[in-house]
């Protein structure tokens, strides 16, 4: 059993064609799964739905003590890119005896063109094949939360070394 | 570095125009890595483009061979899903050493609502997780080649035990 | 206010995965005057859902009547385009005082790639602008019945003179 | 022929994904031409990128300009939503002797969802048919320049009687 904490990002970012701009509304996590025609048994859950450049100290507790207090032991978390390496670190340093998987996606969901759904199967895969600890799982590779890094310029992780 | 070998299967059916059916043109393998932004280091080889239920032992022996001549101990192949089974036991028997995970589509890549992206970033990620042996990768599952079966009536990949 | 008849055609062939072809389920009509946000009146009724090549005169009577007898004079029909010049010819005999469009696609809507939603923003223009008569909307073009044909070789209508 | 003029607005909006959030770059109105498999002749000139809420009296002198300058008497423009009216208004009072066709989106063509496609097939069609004029083309529906507004919370575009 599989636990997907949502936290947004640009996983979830959708247009908002009133206003015309970018917008947080409901997870399209449940779509993505049942397109991606997945059957592992996985129960998702909103922790919240923010751009992770407005996640906080505060926001980050609640997604450590979600990771502690849930039962599972195998993990997966959508997160936005710009602070996920910052996110991954908070777990490593509190939670233990899981295997948890952050990822995320560079283009929406909803565009056509989004890596979203690669990024979904690959994370979920490696959350059940990886052992205990807290990794990113991004352009089909995996890394772990103390050797990983987001260049700005590229939108690329790379390993620190 | 991981090897890629293409097979054709549903994955890469595309829609023949002027003719008004499923054909197989060239592979879509490069453009959903693009997709999925994938950088993992993988090259891709087109060893066939045939439906999975068409495909004979002489091009099983081709997969075969193929996977046993590649200096890559890490090998995903797409294929057709309704005798994947058969190539995966085919491969379990002839090649020792390596990863192998197949993997394919139940909705062509071409559809805007395949299943073929989910699958590529899950094989790929299993891949490079799983210890030697021959799997199959489907709906965010991976299955051993011996304890498998497609469920030709819901289309699913179930273990057999 | 509109009438819209789908016969079927490749606007409306759908993927069968469990038989891995194309099929033919449910009109996809409706779903896409949502995504073209049509807000003219517009009542839908599928007459059959046939490729054009399995059309029989008796399908072509089918069509005939429900033209004379709908109580609307401005009708868009859905249609296989390899035998939508014979149907608008049949039309052209037998109904007056109407102006009707027919029009299909190329490749099916349930692609992502599809001419669908273009043809039918077109067909749905043309038959509130165009004078009494049959017509065939293809391309952004249209056609008097009696001057067009489908050149098979490229699938696209050209007028004859 | 045909000439269009874009000037950005939805229709073109993009994804910057380095910078989480919407921008222009080059236009889709080539490869949604390609898509729409239009064979119309169609010139295309990009004016500007713009949103509309940004479009100045400069931008729409420039717009002017172009409509009473290019030999081309049937015109379709791509325009943002918010002040698609108030173009059509300085167009009308400018230019004449022409039929041209404003029209845009509510939703990104770079997104799957968009009615681009569909608003594009309409403004090609009803400026073939309709007389000289300054007309609004959306949702399937056409609007003399002096009689629709667009309604902001509904995001509709309405006739004023």
């Amino acid at each position: 059993m599989i636990r997907i904490f949502v936290t947004g990002g640009t996983f979830d970012k959708t247009y908002d064609e009133i206003h015309g701009r970018l917008s947080f509304g409901d997870t399209h996590l449940q779509e993505m799964l049942r397109l991606g025609r997945a059957r592992v048994e996985a129960s998702v859950r909103t922790l919240m739905m923010i751009d992770s450049l407005d996640m906080t100290d505060a926001d980050r507790e609640v997604i450590v003590r979600n990771c502690q207090q849930t039962p599972e032991t195998r993990i997966v978390i959508t997160h936005g890119t710009d602070t996920m390496v910052e996110t991954a670190a908070a777990l490593a340093r509190q939670v233990s005896g899981k295997t948890i998987v952050l990822t995320g996606a560079m283009i929406p969901y909803a565009f056509g063109s989004s890596d979203g759904l690669f990024n979904l199967g690959s994370a979920l895969s490696f959350v059940q094949t990886l052992p205990e600890g807290v990794y990113i799982a991004m352009n089909g590779q995996h890394f772990a939360w103390d050797n990983v890094r987001k260049n700005r310029e590229t939108g690329v992780f790379e390993p620190l070394t």
